[in-house]
């Protein structure tokens, strides 16, 4: 397409972020930090088991507990069912509802059972130690490949796999299969001069947002209820509640908290409903926060992998066949990120022959949830870790190995789709060309790099802009801001009107004051709502230009908005001043009403997001220990719309992607426990951890957004896998194929 | 225009007000409601002099006074300048700043002086004694015709009257000389065969809404603020505050409350610039709450009056001449509401020889503010009072006197207007048919009827309309609902999608939210709130045919709405079943995004409404206490939109009515301190006081609104005045011309 840059006032200015000073100050409310008047505490009752059958709950001693206004368990929920899509994936009602309390089953450690409502935390705490269940404990599994067996314990009587052929007689934990391919890989891998195959396994790995989830839930007497809660979309918390509990759209306003992280896991429910039934039952409105271990033990990390990758080569480095196969853990409800695993396990290359096939497996765990990138980091960590061994197999320098089959413009995806202008060979060119590349390692240090691929998406987004009438603008967002979206949309607002951000505000609006938005997910928000913005702001520059027209008693295409004033498009047109933006909304109660934009768009085309990593690490090889001491990544991010909060993606997903690699991981006991739900036993990197992590934006502008905008937020966390595993195999002169690479993982490495 | 009523389906149905329950559960939050972490309490101290020279302020007491975080004064306000327009007055923000705070002096008993925020009411309460105030007191003035005076106490050294020839060299309290004339009113008197000429006099009252004044208000350090509170339209506290403090009207949000009771004396601000000061210099939230004591000395009234008129008549009934004189005050400041008394005098009439002269008078008493057809009742009635009289004396009923003059579609109105189709006639003649017209009186009994105008305004107005996907939808409307807007709003919006009202939640959005829209006054939110719901709807509508016609496939020409569904326009089309709006919905996702409708208009054409009142009244010629046994009101809505509530607005303006003509006053000592602030002392009519109010809705459509909408919450307080005092006048033999008609005033005049 060839897009070029748009030359900007604006954009790429950085800005001080709109919610920044509130942020710091700890003025910005968060999901637990509403009071009602006569709001009660709700806490949650876990089962204790990974797997059971509920046999019987008796409430009544919980009840008669002074204090305790009402208890919940799963016959309070209607049977509902159902399919919604969810941004990047599905939902199915009669599993979420089941999630967020069991009914049949208790399906993991920590999955929720009963939930009561008292006149204070302790209380409602006390209560749950008086709820009576009965337990039948059913044999657990945990493992992906455990449960893929054909004697695993079941954890659905009802559950078919899917895609296969012929179609199962009997239940299995295997939800569903899938396969995409091209080409013929029997004949590719014939004319491969060099084959690798391997297995990689990586740990199923939390989110790790700070705020715990946390909501408040007001029903009213004659069913309009409201909700308060930290969500990564205040749509898809009420329309998701509203189908679980049977009631409509419109009866719940769900009003967005400032948002303590997400990364994908704050893209569903679990206390929302709980919440708004137990206010229902009460007359009162009742707050629900869970604490870190529920986190843990009740919300969803991303899935445990086991990713098995074979890629044939020439010696000049042409990929001539590649095959991956994945299992990926779905936790208690089939929905692992399975499917975009395989789309974007060889989607930065352009590949003839390729096969990949996909399994979606239920286990005793948590559901999983979204988490950036959702399924991508695990088959990058196996493709990139496949290609590195490739290359120092024929000899290859590993950048130009992956531009010798890098994806171009033209390129068609084995996912389906055919790229436009991308960014990815300028990623790898800037890597090659970047001083650490070249930078001398120190002893027991290592160097690799990894590229990563995300679809980014588009989708349903509104906004309003409106203009008040001393000039400033007024901007309503429907999304949550989590990496400073309030800032860019300014910064576009700001750009269309051509005047200065501080003049504009930005809101999130509830989900009364605005029209549907999808979720802040998919990398889509900057792109996607910043469009929405865009069209606003156009819409009123237009009215603004029709104002100047009548003000001037010219014709409305005789008037031309630069600089954000009216200007006469041509000395024909007449002799006037500029208008400015100020002048017009002065006038605007007198030339016609108020001045407002209100855009609604399914934006389409997303650009395709890719990045180059490049990682040293220091291998401490008597303890095992690794320290990542030099990290850079390299991204085209479209257009940088406020620079620094890209960079700030860049930098966090690398963070996380670092902790997936170096050292997360749930531990279960025999019995299916979770052993390690909090931050001392489940070790996230702190500041401290880690090296500063240098970026390199690259802008190749993706031609369908006005300014050239690709998602920044996903990409970042797919390459550090590979790229940390790759780097530590140089020191230890071995493949390190299984995450975490804790010390004594790596010591074994090491000792053999 | 001869403009027909349209068939509805939903208009027209008393549905249960959206607002319902939770105003009879006690759920609703009103101005006072909101509590948030940290907040302060403020309290004002007011002035006890009704004119003092403020030497000085001394706050270092209250200050140390432990729990006292800040106290503010004048000096803390920036000088601020301008005129604003404010629906149906204009706004001088150097006197707005001067009534909010007393800068120079204090101009009337009540009359704030400082501010203090502390950790608690009765801490706050305590330091205003502490505050030490140094006064000069000046010589005082309460009453028009005093202050009107050459040697009359002079509130303002820089005040000098306009619209006077030659400009006066002297300062006045007179702030403002209006006239308006038409024909020749000596040739006019000349012809009559009869003529009356009488001096009325009424009493400032107060608007008398349940809630007092109470604001919340945050700042916070980047200057982004906001407030909650209740009032006639958080647009306009906005941009009065933010004007005041000099900020931008986008660095402050305001939120409205629910709001109880407001009748024009909250389309104004006093205590909201105050909080925000006060957390300015705190950091911290702060709470501002009037008590009723506060609301009667520190809030408007509307003006006391003194109205002359002399109306000359042919004995056949026709009015050859008329003439009018009145003097309101005004209050601390210029801004009664001469004029619109002025403007609506003679309205009703088509007389050719008129002459009406105002003056806008300052005194030692709160700044007037607007209430309920500001200035109106009083002309009123001196008006109808006159024209009963005149009646009386030709011997014809005064209903057929008032058909022979009636002003109808095409007169000319002496304000400018040319009526487009009114009704007037109409209820006069729904007057004159009705029962209780006819019925037969009691012994002490007396009827009268009199009538009233008021213009009705439109003005700026926005709407959000929002599809959900369950098919159920959100209105945005951005003005307080008063008097059951919600309501109106939500059967528009069901009449133009065809849907149930019960599918449609409405909500009040706060002005980070939705487009500036003017005050909810002025009679205009069904009208013009309301048309910017109907082109919001009609948005959707067109977005739902376009969507019918994509999945049809056919050109949207061919789709159209009705019933709640697309239909194929014709049977050329295609053969297709109605897709409904909920089925439509559910897909909208995948075709094109959230339909949604957004509406900004400037509405022009509210009709002018008209009623005409019987009422019956019984005398107790022992105490001098007066009954109303029996009231009518008739009146042109043009389309009741919710009739329930039209009748509502009917009975509370005759409500007010007669408690303006009966027992409200207000009491000053020889200080000109207010001797009856409270409900025990100032005797507003309560439940018990009054017979049950009929009601009869003419509907006369409105040719400018979609569904004949014309205001009707203002036109029922201008006849009662008239309507109660001719009443008692037919059973003491004397045209009563001073109000109230308190027991003691009616005694004397039955003791002559």
């Amino acid at each position: 397409m060839g897009a070029e840059q748009i030359e900007t006032k604006w954009i790429g200015k950085r800005i001080v972020r709109p919610d920044g000073v509130d942020k710091v100050t700890g003025r910005a409310n968060f999901g637990a930090d509403l009071r009602l008047p006569g709001m009660l505490e709700a806490k949650i009752l876990r089962s204790p088991h990974a797997h059971a059958r509920i046999k019987s709950i008796d409430t009544s001693k919980a009840e008669a507990l002074p204090g305790v206004l009402s208890v919940v368990t799963a016959k309070d929920f209607p049977e509902v069912s159902g399919m919604a899509d969810a941004g990047e994936a599905q939902v199915n009602f009669a599993d979420l509802s089941r999630n967020v309390m069991a009914r049949e089953k208790a399906l993991y450690d920590g999955h929720a059972v009963a939930a009561v409502a008292a006149t204070s935390a302790s209380i409602a705490t006390e209560a749950l130690s008086l709820i009576e269940v009965e337990y039948e404990v059913l044999p657990h599994v945990i493992d992906v490949e455990e449960a893929m067996k054909p004697d695993a314990p079941l954890l659905h009587d009802d559950l078919f796999t899917k895609n296969v052929d012929p179609k199962p007689d009997k239940p299995s934990n295997v939800a569903q299969r899938l396969e995409f391919g091209a080409g013929d890989i029997d004949k590719g891998f014939g004319e491969a001069d060099v084959i690798v195959e391997r297995t990689f396994r990586t740990a199923a790995t939390h989110q790790g947002y700070i705020e715990p989830h946390a909501a408040v839930a007001e029903w009213t007497e004659d069913g309009q209820s409201r909700i308060w809660c930290s969500s990564q979309g205040q749509f898809a918390v009420r329309d998701m509640t509203t189908t679980l509990l049977g009631i409509d759209h419109a009866n719940l306003k769900v009003t967005p908290a400032e948002i303590g992280g997400g990364f994908g896991g704050k893209t569903t429910i679990y206390l929302e409903p709980v919440a708004l039934l137990l206010s229902r039952k009460t007359g009162r409105p009742v707050r629900a926060v869970m604490s870190r271990e529920e986190v843990f033990r009740g919300s969803g990390p991303t899935s445990g992998s086991v990713v098995r990758t074979k890629i044939g080569m020439r010696n000049s480095g042409e990929i001539t066949a590649a095959e991956l196969g994945l299992k990926y853990e779905a936790g208690a409800f089939p929905g692992s990120p399975a499917m975009a695993g395989c789309m974007t396990a060889f989607a930065c290359y352009d590949i003839e022959n390729a096969k990949v096939v996909g399994y979606d497996v239920v286990s005793n765990r948590a559901k999983c949830a979204a988490y950036r990138a959702p399924g991508a980091p695990m088959t990058a960590f196996a493709v990139e870790s496949v290609l590195d061994e490739l290359a120092e197999k024929i000899g290859v320098d590993p950048i130009d190995l992956r531009l010798k089959n890098a994806a171009k413009e033209g390129t068609r995806a084995l996912y389906g789709a055919k790229f436009k202008q991308i960014g990815f060979e300028e990623t790898l060119k800037a890597a090659k060309d970047h001083p650490h590349y070249s930078a001398p390692l120190g002893p027991n240090q290592g160097r690799a790099i990894a590229c990563g691929f995300w679809f980014n998406i588009g989708g349903e987004s509104t906004a309003n802009v409106n203009v008040n009438m001393d000039g400033t603008v007024t901007v309503v967002s429907p999304n949550p801001d989590i990496g400073g979206s309030r800032a860019s949309m300014v910064l576009m607002a700001a750009e269309v009107l051509g005047i200065n951000p501080d003049r504009i505000r930005i809101t999130i609006g509830d989900t009364a004051s605005i029209g549907y938005s999808g979720l802040t997910g998919g990398s889509r928000v900057t792109f996607a709502v910043g469009m929405a913005v865009v069209d606003a702001s156009k819409q009123v520059v237009t009215q603004l230009c029709e104002r100047a027209a009548q003000i001037w008693e010219v014709d409305v295409e005789g008037v031309e908005w630069r600089d954000g004033a009216a200007h006469p498009a041509s000395s024909n047109v007449g002799d006037f001043d500029p208008l400015s933006l100020e002048k017009i909304a002065a006038q605007s109660a007198k030339l016609g009403g108020t001045i407002t934009g209100a855009a609604a768009i399914n934006a389409r085309g997303a650009g395709p997001g890719f990045a180059t990593h490049i990682c040293d690490v220091e291998v401490d090889k008597g303890t095992g220990r690794v320290d990542v001491v030099r990290y850079t990544a390299i991204q085209d991010a479209g257009r940088a719309i406020h620079p620094g909060y890209v960079e700030g993606q860049m930098q966090g997903g690398v963070a996380q992607g670092v902790g997936w690699a170096l050292n997360e991981e749930y531990i279960f006991d025999d019995k299916g426990r979770l052993e390690n739900p909090g931050f001392l036993d489940y070790r996230m990197p702190v500041t401290s951890d880690l090296p500063m992590i240098d970026t390199q934006i690259i802008e190749v502008p993706n031609p369908f957004h006005p300014y050239g905008v690709r998602g920044v937020g996903e990409v970042p966390i797919v390459p550090p896998l590979a790229a940390v595993a790759s780097a530590v195999s140089q020191v230890v002169g071995k493949r390190m194929d299984q995450l975490p690479l804790s010390p004594p993982r790596v010591l074994d490495a090491i000792d053999g």
